[in-house]
């Protein structure tokens, strides 16, 4: 075992949080880790918004099948993929590297007519696709955080995403929420998941070798 | 900082490797975190294969633009999203955890019924991005995992899925693939992205505070 591994170990989708605070120190480290995400060509293309206002998660709660963990949780994180994917992005992430790394831009012609090549062979909904998967790599790493920081993190796909991006008005932000996280404390005393067996395919099932 | 984030900036995506072998033990922790990483309900809808054969990897370079990594590296996992999504894996599911857990699956009825209701909701096509992104949730553990490893692992859609779903007779065992991993060593020597500066957005710009 690693400590990684006995970290996803221990986790678990939390369904119910006991409401306590994580520390911010916490949060911070998790958010870290998604920000250092890799992702196709670098570009990024997703928004954490990060909520810890009871108010508004209670609200959002009403576009979430009402999910207790939501307003029992302590930060609540939601996942949203750039839509559109503009190739205008393209350029602020040439100019961004040349800029970091101290090149001129044009020695990144080439990487840039290919990144915008990839961009514009998708549709708009595959775009919106591509960015989603890259969305779910820092989803990974949040997760993979949170464990390390025995912090608690349950992952939702079960909202409305059209009312909640309405509701947080991210059309005109031009972002779609994808996936939340609500990070807290596990209530062991009333989630009827608390202390059940882990369940994932036999290992060789999901893990095969070829060749 | 964290033990997983200084990894993680040490971490890069490694064009050049030098055709080390990662030892057994380290690959096998970096596919636990894969196995261990959650998915939606469960379902765990992908299948990882494991490449460590040159003869089959040298195939495979040929459907993904001659990437060196691919031949440079010690182990090649692709992560295959399972398609079609069918509603017998979810009774194989229900059926699971039953079993894992020692409970009659009657009384998972509801959560088989919720599955499956979800299941029935997308199209084959959205089936599969559904799954794709569960993939990549995969994806970010073993990310993590391997930076926590001192393995280099440079994730790559650049490959014709297509070619390389038939190179692997993927479509006849209901598997698309949708990413591919190289684990390896970085050469330093030979790789012109060793040593730069890892490039983000600000951070204000992919973590948003909200409310």
């Amino acid at each position: 075992m690693s400590v990684l591994n006995d970290a996803l170990n221990w986790r678990y989708a939390a369904k119910r949080m006991n409401g306590d605070t994580v520390p911010a120190d916490r949060i911070e480290r998790i958010l870290d880790a998604i920000h250092l995400a890799p992702s196709s060509f670098g570009l990024q293309p997703y928004t954490v918004l990060v909520i810890d206002s009871p108010a508004l998660r209670q609200r959002i709660q009403d576009q979430a099948a009402q999910q207790p963990q939501i307003t029992e949780c302590s930060h609540l994180l939601i996942f949203a993929a750039w839509d559109p994917v503009e190739e205008s992005a393209v350029d602020e992430l040439i100019g961004r590297i040349a800029a970091e790394r101290g090149v001129p831009s044009e020695e990144l012609a080439a990487y840039r007519d290919t990144i915008k090549g990839t961009v514009r062979g998708k549709t708009p909904e595959q775009r919106v696709e591509w960015a989603a998967r890259q969305a779910y790599i820092g989803l990974g790493h949040a997760l993979s955080a949170a464990a390390l920081e025995q912090v608690d993190a349950s992952p939702m796909e079960g909202f409305d995403p059209a009312e909640l991006d309405h509701l947080l008005d991210l059309q005109s932000q031009g972002l779609r929420s994808v996936v939340l996280v609500a990070l807290g404390y596990r209530d062991t005393d009333t989630d009827w998941l608390a202390g059940l067996k882990k369940v994932r395919w036999p290992r060789e099932r999901t893990i095969q070798s070829v060749g």
